[in-house]
């Protein structure tokens, strides 16, 4: 049955006036949201107290969590499970997978990755010694960067500013005929494209649940290693909650079975809640019918902008396949033009130093807001209404 | 003022005909914990969307909920920063204090630590290399165990078992006078006694909220770094939101400023929200006072098991100054006997092996609840009415 898109849109709350292509950076929060944390914390915290691990399944839900995301991102059952943060996340696969190429000493990554996943692999380099570096080049060079020096790939799928996707299945099959493993950040890709792990071969990914997957402000990350590999891999940062037998509270650690070692700590029980009310959205959508829905929406808004405003450049590929959910222009004056179209009650992201992104995604945005959010750029754009000093302060961190 | 405990219990929801003695678990709910929450979600999440990083101050938040935290654990302003999980803070600070140390290379810790807290040094000593290792003394042997091989002492302040308390200004002064720094695990401690880091000179220290300061399952952690090292401890963990302009995007990590450079991922909005609930009670409490109330609840609880159940053996120590704010009982049927007490609504924990452990906290116990659990103790005793099978089947998890 083809997804039902006008049905998903209303099960989202969205502030009147407002068009959201902000989706990728924040999802907007399911009508469902609420009562389920409100029941999460009322009726299991507030009732059942400590025995809501066992008789609310709190203790069960970052392993059936990370099934329910495995389907969206092509995993296997079983070789996803929820916690932490994204960072957190990347640094545990890029230290297993870097112990599992012990002769080999250089992360691999471009200029185009999400900042904060070099900042960890660069921590990780520090803390294992003046042997490790990780290298970066240019994205369209990743590609002829892989050679046998290489001990791991650190990709971001699509680009968090311009949104340019990686060729996941190529980069994967050139890194693994060069002894490379590969740890791929779904953060752009998640519930944005339909993404194939286990057919690419990947090895690791992680990703996070805020942006497309909808789970509110610091919704957990997750991590995935595929099943080949789920025995072998050492968790550097060794919690209890990956120790075999927790609850045995042995001196020694001894990782536990499967995905489940990747686990640290407490899970955030309320976090989770509201990302199974964003679940139960995505349960009724089929991938495919999202990314064909979503590159009709982000051409349509491409030709718009392009016809209407000229000192806006395209930014991201033309080519809707090379492309994530996002469009991005380019304009000296980004930031204060993002400024008055937020003032108007477009909600898009600017990103260092001249970049405009907007995310579109059918889970809540159709062509009326694609056609609508066109013409208050071109209106801005027009009569220069972000020519104002309140637009020129940077005063927002986000 | 004196603080006015029967107050602060009406602010709790407790459930009916349960006597939970499992806060040093799991906090019961603030009663302001869902509106709080429930606001954070449809008032913030939903109509602020991403413009909450700024409008609703989330961005801002580990470092505001950190200082309401650092008054009752003796901190200074500006010392202490919410985020991840109690295993994660313990890597960052352990790895931060080896670096600090770099001509040692112990880890030195007790068997009465937390295992987790075990594991993540285990952890941290595989991936620095062969020449890192874990030492661990019995509890009452670390004074001795300190010398100048040591780089890092680090002591969980109040046994999860046990509930005996070490010296933290004894055990630090010890250490410093060995050239060693000093990381301390206050799970047991912060909201359960009075805490003077700063009156100690400790160097780093952390801790847990969904315990004594009821945060709520998964709530975050926290973390301490003395104003002295905060400028020279590098965050091994080198997450975006600990840079120096994390909105820059730069593709160098340069630590920010204070003890926000130990922040990594994006912050968990919902779980602070719902500790601010439970901050606003812990913002009415004198930490004295406390102390005072919780160390008499305790005695009046031991001397009622000892005289009613002589087949409990206390395995606390019997002189309050020397203990948490737990009793804990030996019995080698234990975990049968846990089960029939829950069974009657005299919440507690075992621990493995043969552990009973019963919390107090004056925020939500009394005498009279103190005296209800011992009659309802004995007649489980007396009658055995743990000597059932269905008490004895080990499908607990926690």
């Amino acid at each position: 049955m083809p997804t039902d898109f006008a049905s998903l849109r209303s099960q989202f709350d969205l502030p009147e006036g407002v068009i959201y292509l902000d989706g990728n950076s924040l999802g907007p929060m399911p009508k469902a949201a609420a009562a389920r944390v409100g029941h999460a914390i009322t009726q299991e915290w507030g009732k059942l107290l400590i025995t809501g691990w066992n008789k609310a399944g709190w203790m069960a839900q970052p392993a059936a969590i990370g099934d329910r995301i495995a389907r969206l991102i092509g995993a296997e059952a079983g070789s996803v499970v929820m916690g932490d943060t994204l960072s957190i996340k990347v640094y545990q696969a890029l230290a297993a997978a870097l112990e599992m190429n012990p002769e080999r000493r250089v992360i691999l990554s471009d200029t185009g990755n999400f900042p904060s996943d070099l900042y960890m692999a660069d921590g990780l380099c520090r803390t294992l010694g003046p042997d490790y570096t990780l290298k970066t080049v240019a994205p369209e060079d990743v590609a002829g960067a892989i050679d046998d020096s290489v001990a791991v790939l650190m990709i971001t799928e699509v680009d968090y500013r311009t949104g340019r996707k990686h060729d996941m299945a190529a980069l994967t099959e050139l890194a693994h005929k060069a002894g490379v493993l590969t740890v791929w950040d779904l953060a752009h890709s998640a519930g944005a494209l339909p993404v194939a792990l286990a057919d690419c071969g990947a090895d690791f990914a992680v990703g996070c649940t805020y942006k497309y997957l909808n789970s509110g402000p610091g919704g957990p990350a997750f991590i995935y290693v595929a099943p080949r590999h789920q025995d072998v891999a050492r968790p550097a940062l060794s919690g209890w909650l990956g120790h075999e037998a927790p609850f045995a509270f042995d001196l020694d650690y001894r990782p536990g079975a499967g995905v489940e070692r990747m686990r640290v700590g407490t899970p955030p029980v309320l976090q989770l809640a509201a990302l199974e009310a964003s679940l139960d959205i995505w349960d009724q959508v089929d991938m495919a019918d999202v990314r064909a829905k979503s590159i009709a929406l982000i051409d349509r808004f491409i030709a718009g902008i392009e016809a209407r405003c000229p000192s806006l450049t395209l930014a991201s590929p033309r080519d809707g396949k090379q492309r994530g959910s996002q469009a991005s222009f380019r304009h000296p004056e980004g930031y204060a033009i993002m400024q008055a179209l937020i003032a108007r009650g477009v909600i898009g992201d600017f990103r260092a130093p001249d970049i405009l992104r907007f995310g579109f995604t059918p889970l809540f945005i159709n062509e009326d807001d694609v056609d609508k959010s066109i013409e208050i750029i071109r209106d801005v754009m027009d009569r220069a209404l972000w020519d104002q000093p309140e637009y020129k302060t940077r005063a927002r961190v986000t």
